[in-house]
């Protein structure tokens, strides 16, 4: 099938562009709030001081799975439409086999659409986005579901009351479409980099071949997710501005040109530091306060927020930004 | 950066067209050799019962963890050269954080480098050299090391015979670049598709939010791989042909057009099954029985071997085939 409408990429053009169009995005917020108040006596610290040091209020605990919830966003930007491609762009699987992307189409009930799943654990969706956005700028797909959901929950380390205290559930999905003729939407730049000297400063060391769940040597300790805050902050914040220079140098614009950012919300910390980076406060879209961590949820469910307010409209530019464990950062100016 | 040379998609181009080349490739095969009799006691059963049944009569357990293995063949495509992308194309992970890809990374000693997962299951390779295509056809990246290395012998479920004599151990490596000015080499057909409606007929149920290995009702089994096999084979069955026909017809090709058949060694039975479909046998690599099944791993270790023994030549067409837990069917020809 020929592909009328497909946006070529252009002679000379930087390598991180990729044009592509995310038609809509939807977020899912679960029913249940934990209130830093409920969760005080578990982590045997105060309200005050989980809310000070992570900038968390609230987070939704979800008694629905990854895939339920991938579905619930899922069905909300496709309405009656059948993608020919779903990726899932998620952390946490529901199991290890088949791939957490398969659980997603389950609940969404189609069969013989292809769907596979990008991982890089916070910035999936980041990632995720990029490669779909190549995918459809070659012309191999014309409709695909992008969705990230995240369960996280269930691996908390109560004993390890500041990564406990980040983490909430929640999902977002974005339909990714080719740009429309004469539009020019899509990445105007794209940096991702990773340093493995940062492997051990965000982990769960169980679930895989080194600390297996049937491994008499494996504790309960290794199945929950675990972070060393402070050293995993300053290694991230040795590369920021690199990775910004190298973004907003394939874009051709300055660092406050973009209208609004759009973090991973890792922390409240996190959200707050990019004043020091060059951009204006007020454009800074901030949700980690009421739900959180949302592992890779939390950058589409922020792009979903940002969009569902009216803070990034039609035709406007966002900084995509985020951190994951590896340590890896991703930078994206992204044309909406 | 502009990128000169870039082979760009054209004009009318079908869907599954995408450019790119496969530079070099190679595959590591572990020490340790666990041949049937060896394996007899183990699984009740006889030798001669588990090579009949499976066509696997050797296979290979490493000691050595996926990442480790993963830079062994990463080191052999990349001789002095640095990727600017790395892609982790494997299902079993060393831990669940963070993503493999970074452990492969660092096994290889690069800080800077970008890296992530794609994860398809047994047909992470293929999917992966598809997304790797696209984002190398888009000019966003010049040089990919695609890695897929599995230890999947850990997960191995010596009550489930038949599966457990399928699986082992070992690693491929490719290094994927833009095509050479004047050539036309990558994808000339591509069609991948999943029908969940076969999720429970190749499950590892544990390791995730539904069996949390901390759950005091999560089983040993749910940590190991359990297949249904002839349920799962019929299954598979049903689809060959459409897919081959999506893949073909992309291609302009008659199937038996293509120079060597290089099929995912997902058990004797599966390689044996080829001339049904209208290729000539002696063009189908067999490895199975001397690796059995390596998981995502052996789609890229029958290219590498195809390729180190003269099977597969510079301007040949290939056809890359395989089946995943999912079920997924992925089918493409390239031209090599």
């Amino acid at each position: 099938m020929a592909v009328p409408g497909f946006c070529k990429v252009r002679d000379g053009d930087e390598g991180g562009h990729i044009r592509f169009r995310i038609t809509r995005t939807a977020m899912h917020a679960p029913e249940q709030v934990q209130t830093a108040a409920e969760l005080a006596d578990r982590l045997g610290r105060s309200a005050q001081w989980i809310v000070e040091r992570t900038g968390v209020a609230e987070r939704r605990v979800s008694e629905r799975s990854m895939a339920e919830m991938g579905a619930i966003v899922g069905r909300e930007v496709l309405g009656d439409e059948r993608p020919d491609l779903i990726v899932n762009a998620s952390l946490t699987p529901i199991q290890l086999i088949p791939d957490s992307s398969i659980f997603v189409q389950h609940e969404l009930g189609m069969q013989g659409v292809p769907s596979f799943s990008v991982h890089a654990t916070c910035l999936s969706f980041l990632v995720g986005l990029h490669t779909v956005g190549a995918l459809v700028a070659s012309g191999a797909y014309r409709k695909v579901l992008l969705v990230s959901a995240e369960q996280g929950s269930v691996c908390r380390d109560f004993d390890e009351p500041e990564s406990a205290a980040l983490i909430g559930d929640g999902a977002a999905a974005a339909l990714i479409e080719p740009c429309a003729d004469g539009e020019d939407t899509g990445f105007l730049g794209y940096a991702m980099r990773t340093w493995p000297e940062g492997s051990d400063l965000a982990e769960l060391r169980g679930c895989g071949t080194a600390h297996h769940p049937n491994d008499p040597a494996t504790v309960p300790q290794d199945n929950l997710f675990r972070m060393r805050g402070p050293r995993l902050w300053r290694l991230a914040l040795k590369h920021v501005d690199e990775m910004l220079d190298e973004c907003f140098g394939q874009a051709g614009m300055a660092r406050d040109d973009v209208d609004v950012v759009i973090p991973h919300q890792a922390s409240g910390p996190m959200v707050e530091m990019f004043q020091k980076y060059g951009f204006s406060d007020h454009k800074v879209v901030k949700i980690v306060g009421s739900y959180g961590n949302c592992i890779a949820a939390s950058l589409p469910m922020t792009l979903a927020h940002a969009q569902a307010t009216g803070r990034i409209q039609r035709g406007q530019t966002a900084l995509l930004f985020g951190t994951g464990a590896g340590l890896s950062i991703g930078a994206a100016v992204l044309k909406f």
